[in-house]
């Protein structure tokens, strides 16, 4: 496989949909880039899920990027996961495994199935979830934005390779390979209101010691 | 210590120097965002260092994104560790714990002291290998362009906290609590076209099985 650079060229560009989705489902968080009234570059972290061919944000009502967002700015959503550390035998070569989708388009607010949107949000993060929770009130609802962004303009970038060393450095005594990076969840803490007698549920059972990319 | 969501207000704002300082040394990557000639916003994903009071990137001279920044376009690097789920007992107050900082300014090319720029980038991904590895050749220093940005004008977010329910929801019978997440860096891979006998080096070991926020 070809490697490819964080930073540098070549890179290998995708138009795998499965790849995208694939790390659509792998992300908790992505980076939401618009222009602000002074035309300065704003980068915000949001939980984004994969609702179909769109992708789903939320935040408060009261949130003023949000605001800016659903008002139609022109929108960039950055998703990476990091798969590993390229070590080559130079640091010039060295470089990291990763996946990244740069999407492009608007965000608009959902009005319809708004209740089935931010549970695909709760899924995202805990598979499971909506079904051991209340559902939400109707005050939780109007104080929530629930965004769609159409997923029709992106790119995906993909470094899944080995380092590619010089052949006099092949030759030499230094190491080389990839240190696989993952994102482990560790064993539920109970919050410290937590009534005695009850136990983990199932979701975060099931998520605790699962590793992602 | 209070509760923040990472899409929802209120947020603790934070200018403890000492704390973004540790969120810097936490990450392995940053999203910058800036307006392309279109006045579109792009968010790109690029491995960062701290070098004192400024931010340092890195790429290939031929990247046209980096090209733009290093012309003096106005950027925002947003700079995230995940550290945990906080799982609520309803949908609407479960959150993620984080760690953000967004940070304005403009970037411009190192000129001088560019080779201990780069074994900074190195340092931050794998510390002590720049020890282990030949120096940059003139023809990688010629291709590889460093860019700085002042650490000057940035602001901090910290979600830390646990649920913060309501009574009622705190008197019924869902689980609440924190599912704490950590990168961990896996068993080292030796390349494909790696010589016999060369070790695993310490940088390496040093990494592996240690994880970080």
């Amino acid at each position: 496989m070809p490697r490819t650079q964080l930073t540098r060229i070549p890179e290998k560009g995708s138009t795998d949909l499965a790849e995208l989705h694939r790390l659509l489902a792998d992300v908790y968080v992505a980076h939401v880039g618009f222009v602000d009234e002074g035309g300065h570059p704003v980068v915000i972290p949001t939980a984004v899920a994969r609702d179909g061919d769109r992708l789903l944000i939320h935040g408060s009502t009261g949130s003023r990027w949000m605001r800016t967002l659903a008002a139609g700015a022109a929108a960039c959503v950055s998703v990476t996961a990091l798969d590993g550390l390229v070590v080559a035998r130079s640091a010039f070569e060295s470089s990291i495994r990763y996946r990244s989708a740069v999407c492009f388009g608007r965000f608009t607010p959902v009005t319809e199935g708004t209740e089935q949107g931010l549970e695909l949000l709760t899924e995202r993060l805990l598979p499971g979830r909506n079904a051991e929770v209340r559902p939400s009130t109707a005050k939780e609802l109007a104080a929530t934005l629930l965004l769609a962004m159409p997923l029709d303009q992106w790119s995906l970038k993909v470094s899944d390779g080995w380092p590619e060393d010089e052949a006099a450095d092949i030759a030499g005594d230094a190491w080389a390979g990839v240190v696989p990076l993952t994102v482990t969840a560790g064993a539920p803490l109970p919050a410290p209101d937590l009534r005695p007698g009850i136990e983990v549920p199932a979701s975060v059972w099931a998520l605790s010691g699962r590793s992602s990319g």
